[in-house]
């Protein structure tokens, strides 16, 4: 006999908000975090991710209104841009990340560094204004935090910054959270990664549920 | 001051790896699945995650044969096949999603389902020895399984059957584990992913830690 299942996507996403909305502690959020923080529980398959949420003040207005006014998404891994849903974007943004770029692993070595951190060297011409991703790598968030210690180094419009793991993981999203150079959002601790960005960028890029 | 913090790709592994060999209660693995399981931990910043990684017998000996001679990867999302690393695999193996095909949303609408049960339909000239990765959609799983119910339908070699999420995701694991119509491996309950089921073909790939 087949097996039956629900079939419908659009009945599949409101049943799985619906239960994360009666089981999750979501009073902490202003609605417009309260959605985000929802659709982090979803990619995640965890209820009580959203006591690790944390959202600056005017964190997701800032960056929903960089990305209605066109900003690109700059993200660490492939993971992070190939999941963003494009028909959610509101101005066709663009989605960029530089870890595959010629040059990438030269400059991680001479940088001494990750490829994931000399990675970021190739963000600046677009990070003005930018809506940063960072779902994987902490050497990455470590390295842009390092980069906008310098006053000439040109601002993104908001931060999510939720690298996952056991190395650095926890230290460079606490980081992030202490100098709020720009409005940010993090998870705090070892969880994060691609989905939970991925997320996050979802439901900020628009608030169809 | 800037931030001072681990560089070393190679060390932060080795780091990660022996935190969770510290942490975890691996007694339950045969040694090929501890490695895989370290890495879906690793994946998901989650120390506890092994309660819910189930291996029937076999199985990572049948994906990683498979792989080592030459079998396909069929992923349901495109946030799997861009996380597997491609330098991992023993035989340069093609990595296959078909979610974004031509044809797929069309197909969808026919079978009233979602485009991640279609593209299955796409699959089948490749899935015969087939590693399967699904690491998104209870549909997807779902539906192969009423696909390997058809004697005719060819037989991948093993199944990695880690959808996530609230509707769906725990039932379709639940049915793959007591089907197991080839060697398979879950993650019980609603954890899951892509992020967790691309660590999980990148360990079967290379032993390599």
């Amino acid at each position: 006999m087949p097996y039956e299942y629900e079939t419908d996507g659009a009945a599949i996403y409101l049943q799985s908000f619906a239960t994360i909305r009666a089981e999750a502690d979501l009073d902490q959020f202003a609605p417009d975090e309260e959605q985000v923080a929802v659709r982090m529980i979803h990619a995640a398959g965890l209820v009580g991710l959203e006591q690790n949420c944390l959202f600056s003040p005017g964190f997701v207005q800032a960056a929903r209104a960089a990305l209605e006014a066109g900003a690109p998404i700059l993200c660490d891994a492939r993971m992070v841009s190939e999941g963003i849903t494009r028909p959610r974007l509101p101005a066709n943004n663009d989605v960029i990340c530089t870890l595959h770029n010629d040059g990438v692993r030269e400059l991680a070595a001479d940088m001494q560094n990750t490829r994931s951190a000399a990675a970021l060297e190739l963000w600046r011409p677009h990070l003005q204004g930018a809506v940063v991703a960072i779902g994987n790598a902490p050497t990455a968030l470590f390295h842009l935090l390092n980069m906008l210690e310098d006053p000439d180094c040109p601002r993104p419009a908001a931060i999510i910054g939720c690298p996952v793991g056991f190395v650095g993981a926890v230290e460079s999203k606490d980081a992030l959270w202490a100098d709020q150079p720009v409005p940010c959002c993090i998870v705090q601790g070892r969880l994060g990664g691609s989905a939970i960005t991925v997320a996050a960028v979802n439901a900020i890029a628009s608030r169809k549920e």
